[in-house]
């Protein structure tokens, strides 16, 4: 592949680099005019489809109903619950005008929806009949942050989900909590082949207005680590902010418990910089827009046969995504080349010694393996490949995080270690020693995972007795 | 069922009160705490979601693939199209600030995305080979219009896809353009039972920046016309403006043609006004989020016989998008009331004398009828009767659309019909005429029908020789 063309960049010398050269020469996003914002191009946007589709549905087997709010959440609505406010106000922006008159209350552009979901949920809510009441969005939220700008990890606008939930009791709030961030946690292994870290982000860290915040941490290919999906039980906080009661069986009024979860584009960013190597993309095949590509080893002579026979073995394939790549103008190589950078999960190649054969020629992206596959046990064994490639990803994706996982007892590990890998070590709970390692190292801390190891019993700063094992990490 | 839970105004007698209870008692949708902006409830949203899926999959299945752009446009951005700025810009609403900063230029919310996305066409088009380039994107937007807000039918806010496609040729352009108002009309037609008339607009009422536009155009219950999906040949307009421009096979530099096409949730608003009536909403089968509804006759000594026969038929009905409603709270006359309040197309109704007859009970919506079916018949019966109503809301709909269009030759009858009707006349093509007719009579041109009748040559304003045959009607 030409230069032009192909990644020129190495993941392991670069890794920032690499994975810029990969979003565009894979044609993933493009920059949009506006500092700050991407384009999410066909390929992305198809990734992102299939995201959807997936959690959607379970989302709604679990009983979750889609709603639309709208995108404008007036100044007064959004400084209804402090913390919240204060929390994103910083990164707010402001409609003041429209056409050519001034509005007399400024209008944010939803940075999230809670404040403006929660005045219709206090219009709607009465009685416990009304409970639980579990709405989800698909929309895009704007964060002016001044951060770098990376596609997909972080840019001023990203799509999302973000559900919000009411409940009549803490107890069935934070279930669903549970429920979600599983949920999360099983899509993210099974179809984005990740395996993540399920946590529970200190005070600091946790997300603005909520009792507590869980989310899933994943490991980057430079060591630092990054937010995933997260769920925020909100407790009664915007309950009491926003007046949303109802009568119980009882007939005694009472707040309700809420609960908000989330999962980003940014996604399709950590699944791409975690699999893909220095011949561009990998994407795992559950999620793969493409997972087949068939190309025709075509010559004038036998041009027509091979073009038959590679239509048939599309037809055989039905259950799959698979793409026939039939352009005359290309050759085999350009196209090994070109589908390889895409990181189109199998290739299969047809030529006339294949159909003399009655077999075909499969290569995987992830190892480049190659095979010979009977005709008549193509199905099945592309569904064992399929299987077998996310399997391989996963655990790779595991390998590395778990080798970029220390554990130390010291603070001079911490500080030796931190740099390229993320942290196990333990807390004493206090705002003090979390600010001072931040101060110190850059690190935060990450999580404090739900599976607590049983390590030692002394605080990695302070020394005092711990409470907790975190993860401490540099972060996105 | 009670006054408050149910219907109290007559369609025949106040339409517009009519449109506003049902939108409101049947959930589909609450008022903002914005004015002009709507919340769309689960129910209304469900609809949505299976309008896209069908239009989306037509689009994928032209080679049409899906995309996301910025949600804001710098200002330069938007006026690099002279007319297409003038049209939009009084309805515009700016972001001036972000967090405690000015931005140094204003930022539009988008209106429509051509100039957002044509910014990144100019970049991504190069040569013949990048043509054509066919996007699509779902999303929503703003236009702040300060007519009387209705929810649906017009809202500052509104979800739509919106089509962006380039050509190399004309020809290619046009020929997309007849091929996209084909399709949305027959899935007007086929998923919402909408008859509409396909139609040019004039230049007045054309498309800010197209060359011409196109649409469907249909008649409200109260003889007003309201136009739907369209589709509008820019020709090179923005291409000029924006730059657009490729190497042709011969190495020449071509600037390139364009079109833009869009579907809006208006199209929930338009189908439940035309099949709805005084009962509540009345749901074409093939777009309802739920198409039957099991109610099951429960007493205290048969509930569990009842129950499981009502399950195990869900189970038969598996093609279909059921739900049984076993709470058991609600008697079955109350449910009978809620689920034709909400316009579920079929309502089967099991008790125990069904069951030693080995029936069920089916009743339709669209005309209150009842029959009885036997357990073994039931899918067939079922899709039949799926087909049956669809065809009468469709006929109902049509035989509405033609006694309310009259065809006249006189300015005097067609001052006299225009109110509740639109009308079929002749027009010689000046805008002086069109203006003159929308001065005196408040009707515009709705379109220039694509079916042009041959019915006289007289202009019905100026009597001068006529052009074409329109439709002027009052409108949304």
């Amino acid at each position: 592949m030409s230069k032009e063309l192909g990644m020129t960049i190495k993941k392991a010398e670069n890794f920032s680099e690499w994975y810029l050269e990969l979003v565009k020469k894979t044609d993933l996003a493009d920059y949009a005019c506006i500092d700050g914002f991407i384009v999410f191009k066909p390929y992305a946007y198809a990734i992102w489809e299939n995201i959807q589709k997936i959690v959607d549905s379970r989302f709604k087997e679990m009983g979750i109903e889609n709603a639309y709010f709208p995108l404008l959440i007036p100044e007064h609505l959004l400084e209804k619950e402090a913390s919240h406010f204060e929390g994103f106000t910083p990164e707010v922006a402001w409609v003041t005008q429209v056409g050519q008159s001034k509005l007399g209350e400024r209008l944010a552009i939803r940075p999230t929806s809670e404040t403006i979901i929660y005045d219709s949920y206090s219009k709607w809510i009465r009685s416990w009949r009304d409970l639980p009441l579990r709405l989800n969005l698909w929309n895009s939220v704007l964060r002016w942050e001044f951060k770098h700008a990376k596609p997909f990890l972080r840019t001023r606008e990203f799509l999302w989900n973000e559900g919000h939930t009411v409940f009549a009791t803490q107890k069935e709030a934070e279930k669903e909590c549970a429920e979600i961030l599983e949920m999360y946690d099983s899509f993210c292994k099974e179809y984005l082949a990740l395996p993540g870290i399920k946590g529970r982000k200190t005070d600091k860290e946790k997300f603005a207005g909520a009792i507590y915040t869980e989310a899933i941490e994943f490991i980057m290919p430079d060591g630092k680590v990054i937010q995933g999906p997260d769920v925020h039980f909100d407790g009664q906080n915007f309950a009491k902010a926003f007046d949303i009661k109802f009568k119980d069986k009882n007939e005694k009024e009472q707040f309700v418990y809420q609960n908000t979860w989330a999962l980003t584009t940014r996604m399709i960013g950590i699944m791409i910089a975690n699999h893909s190597d220095n011949k561009g993309l990998i994407l795992p095949p559950n999620i793969a827009p493409t997972q087949i590509v068939i190309i025709p080893i075509i010559m004038a002579e036998n041009k027509k046969t091979v073009l038959n026979e590679a239509k048939k073995v599309k037809n055989k394939l039905k259950k799959f995504r698979v793409k026939l790549d039939d352009r005359e103008q290309y050759s085999p190589g350009f196209k090994f080349n070109e589908w390889e950078l895409k990181g189109i999960p199998i290739r299969l190649e047809i030529g006339p010694r294949d159909i003399e054969n009655k077999q075909i020629t499969v290569v995987r992206r992830d190892t480049s393996e190659k095979i010979n596959v009977k005709i008549t046990d193509l199905n099945k064994e592309i569904s064992k490949l399929i299987k077998d490639i996310h399997k391989n990803l996963y655990e790779r994706a595991e390998k590395f995080s778990n080798e970029h996982t220390k554990t130390v007892k010291t603070y001079d590990e911490l500080k030796k270690y931190v740099i390229g890998n993320r942290i196990k070590a333990c807390w004493c709970g206090s705002r003090e020693c979390e600010n001072k390692v931040k101060e110190e190292t850059t690190a935060k801390i990450s999580c404090i995972p739900l599976v607590q190891d049983k390590i030692f019993s002394k605080c990695v700063k302070c020394e005092k007795e711990a409470k907790h094992v975190v993860i401490f990490a540099k972060s996105y």
